[in-house]
């Protein structure tokens, strides 16, 4: 963690540099909810003008930080950007540990250097920095609202990091409203220099928040976040809104706050890998944290309990697009619920009460199912009626919830109007999670047992391996091309880079004559395949390059000469470096493996089947480099064609575990040679069960050199 | 329209058989909700006790209908079912108009004869009946609060139909609280006599709806219910939450309705077809109701004016899901608005007035956009900060869009706390739109324009042609299989049949001996193809019954020897009838048209691309027959294959129009001849373009008889 960052929630003294006595002002307005919100620690007005002023919200103000007796810790800058640089450097000077710049006018409006300036000043210093361009930080344990948004936020275990400055605050009003309990709120602005790696790795460790909200416009190193992102991810869960999410969008946020918003579906893919719940609105965002502060449930087994069929529909159809399992042993809940249900209800769950259930009935179903060790959730759904009384039934699950000695948990929804949102806020208010609309809940549930399977499933999964790649091997292979100023690798380089990878890769043997071919055919044995090599033909098969089925001898010597032939007349300038003598492979299931330089995440692999199947059908999956096994599993299944490796139409079923050991061998050796920019495998052959797969053709390209 | 329905919304005498004094009885509420929410016709109470009871809230009750001295157009009744037919009977001889049986205890719970008893004595006494099993009606424009749900509903333009009677009275609360305006409610319950249809009928005629609003679990007859959706869509909006869209949501629909749920595809394609809106819940379905009494845009400019550059990325997002046009003339935005935008904010719409706008800023940008003819909609987003005023920013927008001289659909989202929510409330009570989510406004302003433009297609395309099917013809056919006790036609049935309907169907001949089938190659010209022809042998590749390529007559010989000896030796029992003998057709894409029979829909159209497209994929698309030439270019365009049928990979564009004339044509044939239950032709071959398609192959199965 950040040196100094504990500072930035837990600051024994603050300092306002600008602060003001006009209401309206942010200088005011900062001070203003410092105080008002109950901050304990030392508070100090800092105004330039303090000699003219008594006091400022019945504070002394001062002149400058140097006048201030005791230590600062935390200093919250709000004063015109010319005077920023300066101030921090008077903070620098009285050892504060970290500065807030408020102020706004640096890099955002393409005022670069200044930004820089106050980094240096930090760095010198040993401070941190958080903005410039804020709102500011809350943190609730310490009653610490140094912020301009709205005074009175809710305490909880929620920590909310918004790269968005009028969302964020408007955010902060809707928590209010909807009794959304937070533990911060921190606007990272411009990440001059805190950003929100450091604040993960912070609210990671803080015991006082149990789950992390993120709005995202961007990133800078994705991988780096991934990380940090997947270690968080198993104490706590981390939500991330990440806008942008099309095309328009993502250049929309790119001119609102220069971030490089990156292709969207590489985004979806990372955060899946690691376990970060991505939530489309900040609504769902909340909806979903608010969740995370009950205790983990001990099976998938949910109940819903209900007085409205067709709410109870509803939530079921919910149910199922969240992947919940809603328990259907349906002698059993008879057994459970018998009691509590009229003859006309229903006990298949949903649990259905009936409209003519009165508060009661919710108080013994809740009673019925809380006993129950086979259910290991529970889904409430009260449609207001006039002649039941919202409040009412409210109080009768806070009791159950309350009494029960296993914390399995609840979750609520009220439909109606004004009495069901008084009921809903009470329960909000008790801790029970409760949505004015029954899908909000279950997509709720449906996100925190998501975030449960991912522990699970990662908690299962044996460490990744480090593949020791032969670099020594590779090393002069790459070395050539440089040499020759290539960055186009031939194909019997890749073919070689990836043979020394562990794949597998049929024989094969360059042939600069027509007898080195022969004697490479007769070593390979029949048949083969030859193919042109020259790094100034790409498109090997139009130019009539590629002969497959050669079965003699005489076959080779007549193939070399026409494939020559029409080489050179098409290409008469193009070096050539021979012809490619390749064993050739049997029939399977033609699928890419390729990878690409995402410039946020770096090096990203793709999947998908030869052919229409990703130049047509865009059936790929993407994950970033490197991967583990699972992540290789997932990706083979995610694809809509994946029944035709498992043998539909009467096929074999394919060698599935060689694929994945590919899919995940190209992962570490992507991670592991960060030279390579593009990489395709196309065809890699994936043969029937015990058979494995192999790189029929492949192609590399390096990075371009910097220097 | 039925008649009498008009009575249900416009009587001008209610009587209330069952009226109570007790508070809490149902009794009571339905008596106390229709005199608290003003209606002005004459009320009469009825209560077999009347003789012991003075008044019942301050009206004198009466003890049978009989003793009422005037007529009574409408008759709520809420006593037991046992009396329930008695009172109906006596509703009869009143000569009452409408009854709405508010008494449960009928179909639902298996008691079918009682309600059969209910429609029967409605029909002798032509009166219409609304239940048995609901909870009343509303009509706002008359005041008629006739059910026992909450008492002030809004006034508005949304009529809402519910199936659910607890979902439909926690909505009718939560419309109150959201400041959502209604003209009517109806809960129809069993649907004994008046259901969907009906209502649909009325509303659509019903100069105080705007827009329509039904919460449906199951549909009995739902060709009928898209005849008629399609005609009221063409005048006002019909917005349907069809619940039960899971396989198990559908399982939990028919336990509690007894409704047929139906495949849930269906559903969603016979919506799209007619141009209903489908929302997933009953927020959204209001959240769109609510936007239609707007006038309709001129045009798909969509102008978004923000002062939060993140809302105005999330907002971007959501547009572009919606098909939303975000104007992108940005020279000409800059023109409009860079008075507005301070020099840090954007005109690139979003229009972001950034967070440092005050309330005017909304006031200017807002005028500025709508007086400009090339800016068709204005979406406002606020995101409230502490140093604005929601309720000012509410009140220019209010004033800016009351004094618009054209009337261009504004939509509205703040997002905040509680002062946000009033300003929400005030600005819906001003009809301008507002949702606390920029997404929800997105989302309602994308179901407008989804209606608008089904409209406007609608108006384009030509008036369905009636297809003259041969039915003399095709008759005969299918009355040789009904004589043999098939339900499966031959395949020389089967295209005989599309041949008379309009298809291309090549030369075939059916052969039942060797030289028969010499003689028909021979006419049909070489090569042909020869396949085996037995009701009893379904897959006939595998028994070796199909021979492709065959090009003289020594091979038609020996192909018929072998064929014969296969299907002997496998199926020795078959009913042999002889080989068919084919025209080959060259090679094209292969497509799958089929048909089958929906047990709420009727003939359902289906389309996909051959092989492992429809099987493995799962890449197919339904129509509900007949379909319109319109259905048929989307089914075409709605697969994710559709790119192979335009020529990639180096194929040739293949003939589109003739695939779409056979869709169209398939459509028209299914709802021509309801004998036939299902249909496939499999492979329709796709030839280059201008060179048609063809059936290669084709089955057909009739329904089974009743009789």
């Amino acid at each position: 963690m950040r040196a100094n960052l504990r500072y930035l929630f837990n600051p024994e003294s603050v300092a306002i540099i600008g602060a003001s006595a006009h209401k309206g002002k942010i200088g005011y307005e900062l001070l203003n909810n410092i105080i008002t919100f109950g901050y304990q620690g030392k508070i100090y007005p800092v105004n330039v003008r303090a000699s003219e002023i008594d006091s400022i919200l019945g504070l002394e103000p001062f002149e400058s930080l140097g006048d201030i007796p005791g230590p600062v810790d935390l200093a919250l800058i709000t004063i015109p950007a010319q005077y920023v640089a300066d101030a921090m450097r008077e903070c620098a000077r009285k050892k504060v540990k970290a500065c807030v710049v408020i102020t706004s006018g640096f890099s955002e409006t393409e005022n670069i250097k200044g930004e820089q300036e106050l980094v240096e000043i930090a760095d010198s210093g040993s401070m941190i920095l958080l903005g410039p361009n804020v709102f500011g930080v809350v943190y609730t344990p310490v009653n610490l609202n140094a912020s301009f948004g709205p005074t009175h936020l809710l305490p909880g275990k929620i920590a909310f990091i918004t790269q968005s400055g009028a969302l964020g605050i408007s955010l902060m009003d809707w928590t209010i409203a909807e009794r959304i309990g937070l533990s911060s709120v921190v606007s990272v602005g411009n990440k001059a220099d805190i950003d929100d790696d450091d604040l993960l790795e912070y609210f990671a460790q803080d015991t006082n928040t149990k789950a992390i909200a993120i709005y995202m416009e961007g990133i800078k190193e994705g991988r780096r976040f991934m990380d940090l992102a997947e270690k968080i991810v198993l104490q706590k869960p981390l939500i991330v809104i990440k806008s942008g999410r099309s095309q328009r969008g993502a250049k929309a946020a790119a001119s609102h706050t220069g971030s490089l918003a990156g292709v969207d579906t590489v985004f979806t893919s990372a955060f899946k890998q690691v376990g970060i719940l991505r939530a489309k609105t900040s609504r769902e965002a909340f909806d979903w944290a608010r969740i995370f502060h009950l205790e983990m449930p001990e099976g998938d087994n949910v109940v819903i309990i209900t007085n409205g069929g067709g709410a109870g529909v509803m939530a079921t159809d919910e149910a199922e697009e969240n992947n919940l399992h809603l328990l259907d042993d349906y002698s059993y809940l008879e057994d459970v619920f018998k009691e509590c249900v009229p003859p006309f209800g229903s006990t298949r769950n949903p649990i259905d009460l009936t409209g003519q259930t009165g508060e009661e009935g919710y108080k013994v179903a809740l009673r019925a199912a809380m006993k129950e060790g086979r259910i290991h959730s529970v889904v409430v759904i009260y449609c207001e009626a006039p002649l039941t009384d919202p409040s009412r039934v409210a109080a009768f699950i806070i009791e159950e919830v309350e009494a029960q000695e296993s914390r399995k948990p609840v979750v609520v929804a009220f439909i109606g109007g004004s009495r069901s949102q008084e009921a809903i806020n009470m329960l909000n208010e008790h801790g029970i999670p409760t949505y004015p609309e029954p899908e909000r809940a279950m997509d709720a549930l449906g996100a925190f047992y998501r975030w449960v399977h991912f522990i699970e499933a990662e908690k299962k999964e044996a460490p990744p391996e480090k593949l020791s790649l032969p670099l020594k091997e590779i090393e002069p292979i790459i070395s050539t091309a440089r040499k020759e100023q290539r960055l186009q690798l031939l194909e019997s380089e890749a073919k070689q880079i990836l043979r020394l990878a562990g794949f597998d890769v049929p024989a094969f043997w360059m042939g600069s004559t027509k007898e080195e071919c022969v004697r490479a055919a007769q070593r390979i044995g029949f048949p083969v395949v030859m193919k042109i090599v020259s790094e100034d033909i790409i498109h090997k098969t139009e130019v009539g390059g590629v002969r497959v089925g050669i079965s003699s001898v005489d076959e080779v010597r007549e193939a070399y000469t026409d494939i020559m032939t029409r080489a050179r007349k098409k290409y008469p300038d193009a070096n050539v470096r021979g012809i490619i003598v390749c064993d050739m492979v049997e029939k399977g299931v033609e699928t890419i493996l390729g990878m690409s330089s995402d410039p946020q995440f770096g090096p990203v692999v793709m999947f998908g089947l030869g052919g229409i199947y990703v130049e047509v059908l865009k059936d790929v999956s993407f994950r970033v480099a490197p991967l583990s096994r699972r992540d290789a599993q997932e990706m083979l299944q995610e694809i809509r064609a994946t029944p035709l490796l498992y043998g539909v139409r009467g096929g074999e079923k394919k060698d599935i575990a060689s694929l994945e050991e590919a899919i995940y061998r190209l992962g570490l050796l992507a991670a592991g040679i960060p030279e390579i920019a593009e990489m395709d495998i196309n065809p890699l052959m994936v043969l029937d069960k015990q058979k494995g797969c192999k790189v029929v053709d492949a192609r590399m390209t390096l990075q371009p050199r910097e220097d």
